[in-house]
C-alpha cells in the first residue's frame, strides 16, 4: 500500500495537507479470490501474482503470510522497488525493469488494464490474474485473511492456523485498534499537517504502545498462544519503529528498544521464519526517507540506527506459547525471494 | 550563533546545499574585549550586554561560563527567541518585542550600528556595547575564553578556573576535535547536501563520540580533574543530541542515552550547578525544528523525547574528580534568568 502521493493525478509531496489531520484512503477493489468462485475469480494455483514492496508495511503482511503458509509455489510473487514515482510502484528492481511474468514496467499498467479511469492509489500488495493481466484486488487486510481462510486446500503441511475461527472477534478488535492507533497511526504522527493533528497522533500512538506494553507482558503473542493474523498485522510496523518511524515521522517519545516487552516480543517474531527473513532495512529507509519528499526534502537516507540488536536473545519462550500451534516453521524463503545480504538485521 | 540562513541577503531555508557538503562560516567579529581595553573595549562592570538564546549551542556556551564565573551582575544579559527569521535572531520573548537595555527588536540592529553593510551572519552569542548600540564581536570561541580569562577582577569569589594555564593545551587540542567532529559534526550531518557528504560526516562523528566515550570512562571531566572549557563545550551539543540532532539531524546510530559513559558524563554536568539550569528544551527543539524550514518543511515540533532521565542518579562521583576545582558551585539563576518551568528536565 502507498499513500495518498501514489494516486496517479496527485502532486508529487503531497503526504502533507497544511492544517490538516492525514487521512489515509481506505477504499480498495473489493473483489475477493476465494475457493468458490464467486467474485469471478477462484483460487487456483499458478493462476495469480502477488505484487508486493518488502519496503511497505502494507504489503509485508501478505509476504509474511504467503511465506508462513507456504504458498509460494501456487502463487508467485513480483517485487517492486522501494522508491515508488508520483505515478506508480515500479518494477526497477527486475532486469529490463520489467515484472518477469507480467511484463510490465509499473505496477499502474496492472490497474489500468482492468480499470482504464482507476483514479485512487497504485497500492501495494495488489493480487494480479497473470493471464489476463488485470488487477483482481489491492484489499490489504482481505488479501491476508484470503490467503488464510480461502486458500486452505493448497497451504504446506504444518502452516499454522493465523486466523483460528475461534478467536476471530478478539483478532479482529486487536487489530483494529492496532490500526487505528499504531499501524496507521505512525502515518499520522509523521503526515500531519498541524502542530495539533501530530500531538494527537502522537498521544494516541504511545498510548496505544503502552497497551501493548502492558497486554504482552504475561502473554506471548496478542491472541491466544500461537501467533495470528493480529501479530503479522503488528510486527510490520514495530519493525519499521527505529528505522524510520521514531525520526523520519517523529514517533520519538522512545525507540521500540527502549520498551522492554514490546521490544522482546518484537524480537521473537523477527527471530521466528517467516516474520524477520522478509524484513529489509535498506529498502524500508530508502522508502520512506526518499520517497516523502515533503517532509525529507534533501532525500538523504540515515545510516542508523544499529540494528544488530534484533537478533539478541529475547527471553520470551518463558512465557509458553507454541508460535506455530499444531503445525511447524517454514522452511527458508525460495532462492530468489531472501532478503539480500546485507539488508536485514 | 546562527548558521548560513542568518546572514541578512541569504533566503529562507538555504541550510541545505544540493551537492556539497556543510562548510561553517567561521569568520567572526575579532574584536576582544579585554582587561587592559587594548581593542578600545576594556573590560568594565555594567558596560556590555550579552545577547544570547537558550536554544543556540553557542550562545549557551556563554550562558554557562557567565554563570559558572558569577558574571551575571557586571555583564548583563539578553535573550532571544528561538525561532529567528531569515534576516536576524529577535527580540519577541521581551515586552514589545524590544530587548529592554538595548531598546532594538532585532540584533542586527546591533550589528548595523558598528557595521552598516554587516554582510555575515547575524549570530549568537555577541556582546554589545550598550552606551553605543554597537555589537564589539561575535566571536563566540574567543568570548568564553575571554570571560574566563579577561574578566578576572570581576569573577564571583569561589569562580572555577574554566581555562587554567598549564592545561591550555590540552584544552585547546580536545575543543579542536570536538567542534570538527561534533560540535560542528552534527552540523554537517543535518544540512549535508550529498549522500557521500552526510555519510563521511556521520561516520566521522559517531567515531569521534566512540573515542570521547573511551576517554571519559576512568575520567571525570575531559581535561585535568575538574571542569573546563573543554566540558562546556561538549556538553551544549550534548544537551541537544536526543532532542534534535537524533532525529532532525540524522545523527541516529544511537541516542546519547545509550552510550553509558557519555550519558554518564551528560548527566553528571547537567546537574551541576550552571549547567543543566540554562537548558530549555522547549526552546531548542523550537529552534531547530522551525527554523531549518528545508529539513523540516512542516514545522512540526515532535513532542518527544521523554527527558526525565536527565535528572538520574549518574554515579560518576566515584571517578573522583573535583568539578569547581578549589572554588564552589554558582547559586541559583538570577530571578528573570530563571529556565521557565516545564522547558527543563
Amino acid at each position: 500500500m502507498t499513500d495518498r502521493t501514489a494516486e496517479p493525478h496527485s502532486t508529487e509531496g503531497a503526504y502533507v495537507e497544511s492544517g490538516a489531520e492525514f487521512t489515509r484512503d481506505t477504499h480498495y477493489i473489493p473483489t475477493r479470490i476465494t475457493a468458490d468462485g464467486r467474485d469471478g475469480y477462484p483460487v487456483e494455483p499458478g493462476r495469480y501474482r502477488l505484487v508486493a514492496a518488502r519496503a511497505c508495511p502494507w504489503a509485508n503482511r501478505a509476504i509474511i503470510v504467503r511465506r508462513l503458509l507456504g504458498l509460494e509455489d501456487v502463487l508467485s510473487m513480483g517485487l517492486c522497488g522501494p522508491t515508488h514515482d508520483k505515478r506508480s510502484w515500479t518494477f526497477d528492481l527486475d532486469p529490463g525493469g520489467l515484472d518477469p511474468v507480467l511484463k510490465i514496467p509499473r505496477l499502474q499498467d496492472a490497474y489500468f488494464a482492468r480499470f482504464p479511469d482507476y483514479s485512487r492509489g497504485i497500492t501495494v500488495p495488489a493480487i494480479v490474474d497473470v493471464p489476463t493481466g488485470q488487477v483482481v484486488t489491492n484489499d490489504y487486510p482481505q488479501i491476508t485473511l484470503d490467503l488464510s481462510s480461502e486458500w486452505t486446500r493448497y497451504q504446506r503441511e504444518g502452516a499454522p492456523d493465523l486466523y483460528p475461527e475461534p478467536l476471530r472477534d478478539e483478532i479482529d478488535e486487536v487489530a483494529d485498534l492496532v490500526f487505528r492507533d499504531v499501524n496507521n497511526g505512525v502515518y499520522r504522527c509523521g503526515f500531519a499537517g498541524s502542530q495539533d493533528a501530530y500531538d494527537s497522533a502522537y498521544d494516541r500512538l504511545f498510548a496505544r504502545l503502552d497497551w501493548l506494553e502492558d497486554r504482552l507482558t504475561d502473554r506471548r503473542f496478542l491472541v491466544g498462544d500461537t501467533i495470528t493474523e493480529a501479530d503479522v498485522r503488528l510486527f510490520t510496523t514495530l519493525a519499521r519503529f527505529d528505522a524510520v518511524y521514531h525520526g523520519h515521522f517523529k514517533c520519538n517519545r522512545n525507540k521500540l528498544d527502549e520498551m522492554p516487552v514490546l521490544w522482546g516480543y518484537a524480537r521473537d517474531l523477527f527471530q521466528t521464519p517467516g516474520f524477520g527473513d522478509t524484513i529489509d532495512f535498506t529498502q524500508i529507509k530508502q522508502h520512506y526517507y526518499i520517497v516523502h519528499t515533503d517532509i525529507n526534502p534533501t532525500g538523504i537516507v540515515p545510516k542508523g540506527p544499529d540494528l544488530s540488536g534484533w537478533l539478541e536473545p529475547h527471553g520470551r519462550e518463558q512465557l509458553g506459547g507454541r508460535p506455530f500451534g499444531d503445525g511447524t516453521p517454514p522452511p527458508p524463503p525460495k532462492p530468489g525471494e531472501d532478503v539480500p545480504a546485507g539488508h536485514g538485521a
